[in-house]
């Protein structure tokens, strides 16, 4: 093993020791928790090597998150939309579920709302889901499955936006059967 | 005039002064912006007036929002749903495009996510609106002008979910052809 190799799996494992301590002391203490010093003290990762590697903490999270959220998105058999559609409404419903990934993106909403410059670096950060949903959606219209008429933007956010508010307006969990009904009422309005 | 009710006229007027100061500052300046100092600025009521009735700055936030909420809505003449929906969305619109509003709506998320204890407190916030919803699509289920196989729940939440989460996450703002179209999905799929 070379010493350069030993060098990128060090800066690797510190990446990613600090990125997980940033997204564990968000969700543990919210926006105060995020210091260079609670984040040496999790990851034991130098404060002077998280003040050379990121120093910007919100960038550091919205990275994290980006990554966590690419890993997770499978690649969908779009040739029978409605079980893509509830293999989606599943895991989108998991992810919503757990405490780390709701407090970041109720975190990421408030800074892209109050920093419109740091809105509008990070815009793309919730594409890849909204991809994923969009090809599933279009498929299901081609092949009849879903309801044609509607437009291909509303049908999305169709999709999307009710757990999103029950989770993060309500506070809910998203639980089997609201899964289950949601892809019921999109199902149900192909033409006969 | 009497004494007594001069002194509810300055109590009244100071409480309305320190309300839209609280809710400018936050507009302007995010949760940085609510300071005590800053309020007495914009309100011309003293500090010590501010810290003696409203000690936590957050809770006067959610009172003054939740005011601002009960005075926008009208009572809707149900027995013509379609036309009470229509109105709804124009308002729920209105009212998400005003960039206070979001401001504020954002932030209580964020603070309820972030204090249980806060979110119990505040959990009734959007009930008002949630529930002139409700009654809208109950009459409208019962006279088959909306689909009555939806769940109520379900159905309340096509309804505030899609403009919210086009308003908060893609910080976009809703035309009247995005009002339009999702009066036209909810109305149209009424059994013919």
């Amino acid at each position: 093993v070379s010493s350069a190799s030993r060098t990128d799996a060090r800066v690797l494992g510190n990446r990613r020791a600090v990125q997980q301590a940033a997204l564990q002391a968000l969700t543990a203490d919210g926006v105060a928790g995020l210091s260079v010093d609670r984040l040496a003290e999790l990851s034991g990762v130098s404060r002077s090597t998280i003040y050379r590697h990121w120093p910007d903490l919100r960038t550091l999270v919205v990275t994290a998150f980006a990554e966590i959220l690419r890993a997770a998105e499978p690649v969908d058999d779009v040739a029978d939309p409605a079980r893509a559609l509830a293999d989606y409404l599943h895991d989108y419903a998991r992810r919503l579920n757990d405490p780390m990934y709701a407090t970041v993106l109720v975190t990421i909403l408030e800074w892209s709302w109050r920093d419109p410059e740091f809105a509008r670096e990070h815009a793309g950060i919730f594409d890849h889901s909204r991809s994923r949903a969009r090809r599933i959606i279009a498929a299901g219209q081609a092949r009849g499955v879903f309801d044609p008429k509607a437009r291909l933007d509303d049908a999305v956010e169709a999709v999307v936006a009710p757990f999103l508010y029950r989770r993060l307006v309500l506070r809910r969990t998203i639980g089997e059967q609201e899964v289950r009904s949601l892809h019921t009422a999109i199902v149900r309005y192909a033409p006969a």
